[in-house]
């Protein structure tokens, strides 16, 4: 198909720190439902899931951020994740005039996945993605819905698994962009790619793949944001247009160009 | 439309106790997953709400086995629902070949709803049902999907609601029956509709709108059954073509006539 043609398709992804703050959430869903091209909204569940597993008693452990899932623990993050955060995210996208639907990785096979299998660390029920049914995603987004993933997935035999949402957000990016073109948005705390990670007015506009071979060689990215360019360079070796990188309070400035940190192929 | 050239439809409510017993429930999904129709899946919570509220210390209210829903309680029930109960019926289902996808009523527009406005008790966030988006509905079934419909709803102006199961299973069995041959089957703890309540073999095998007379005339129904069997004549005089009642463990004699009680307009 002839790129140029392709409709455009935002996959947003929202950080935690929004989630758990309800003003912050409530100007945000205001900005993502005001956005007029064809659009899909992946949440985590910020601190609640935490918050939940204290209150009841289920001990948890990280792993390089990574949670570590037990059967107890599944069971919380699904009544957080596909429970309470995205059904309040429909909800409150709907009283902006969206007709918000929630979906989680495992409903209909949206996401494929299989339990992760790690030489070393046994992170329980925690899932890697196998594949997205882009199929599934276009009908409903062609019946005009606005969709809000929670990062659960199943293995489609009976196991619900918790999946990171940067993963999800980047996989379903990934899978759309044979139909769609997309653009990949990660809105969070940050004001998008620092050359100075103190200072939010150093963001850097544009990185391409030219740019990033530099910056990398001269030492001038924060290691901790290499990780996340690696997996945006990634997305847009497999299609995806354009990775955006900025605050979620700036939403529609993303979108237009005017704020954070585009990346680009070139 | 020819009612003779309508497709079939099954929609089917399945018990709390057949949700908070494993093993139960997998033997249900086995026979659900089986049928061969349409088919969708209107569940509650079980006693699983209530368990999570004293963990949390949330007290609970019930005035005439209705749930007074607080803020803190509709998060509970939207947890338990919409979370855990949804998304582990479609795991479930998955295992056995069905390719479900779990929803609730605020998703997509697919029911609205009201909050409760009664004159002398405050139900709290509880829905009443406005209408059902059947157009929604038929498009998702015919992409092949196998619905799983969790009872909380939305007003479509930001307020989650809890809002009961059997009635959401009896107004989308209504909304539906416009475009399809739809049966209702409530699927609970006992055989069906029983002239003796302590007798399981003493089931009515038909009920119709002139023997109904009869049996209320002779005082032969059970009071408790008199408004499950009101609603039941509600459905059908709207639309719906067959309500059958009974066991959930004899799901598939359910839909083959064999078992439970026949409810129909002659």
């Amino acid at each position: 198909m002839n790129q140029s043609k392709m409709e455009k398709l935002l996959v947003v992804k929202i950080g935690g720190n929004v989630i758990d703050d309800d003003q912050k959430l409530s100007s945000f869903l205001r900005l993502f439902a005001a956005i007029t091209e064809k659009k899909i909204l992946v949440h985590g569940g910020g601190k609640l899931a935490t918050q939940l597993a204290e209150k009841l008693g289920v001990e948890q452990k990280m792993i390089d951020g990574r949670r570590l899932t037990d059967a107890e623990t599944l069971k919380i993050v699904t009544m957080v994740y596909a429970g309470f955060v995205n059904k309040n995210i429909v909800a409150g996208l709907q009283a902006f005039g969206s007709d918000a639907m929630g979906l989680t990785g495992a409903d209909g096979g949206l996401i494929s996945a299989h339990k992760r299998n790690h030489p070393s660390i046994d992170f329980g029920f925690v899932g890697d993605v196998d594949s997205v049914n882009s199929g599934f995603i276009s009908s409903l987004l062609q019946l005009g819905k606005v969709l809000v993933i929670a990062p659960i997935t199943s293995d489609l035999n009976g196991q619900l698994l918790n999946t990171n949402a940067d993963t999800i957000a980047q996989e379903i990016a990934k899978g759309m962009s044979q139909s769609y073109e997309v653009e990949l948005i990660y809105s969070f705390e940050k004001a998008g790619v620092l050359l100075d990670v103190h200072d939010e007015n150093s963001v850097l506009k544009n990185i391409n793949v030219a740019s990033y071979a530099e910056l990398k060689a001269s030492n001038k990215i924060f290691a901790g944001m290499i990780p996340k360019l690696d997996n945006a360079f990634l997305a847009i070796r497999a299609g995806v247009k354009k990775v955006i990188i900025g605050k979620a309070e700036k939403l529609d400035q993303l979108v237009n160009g005017e704020s954070g940190t585009s990346i680009t192929n070139d």
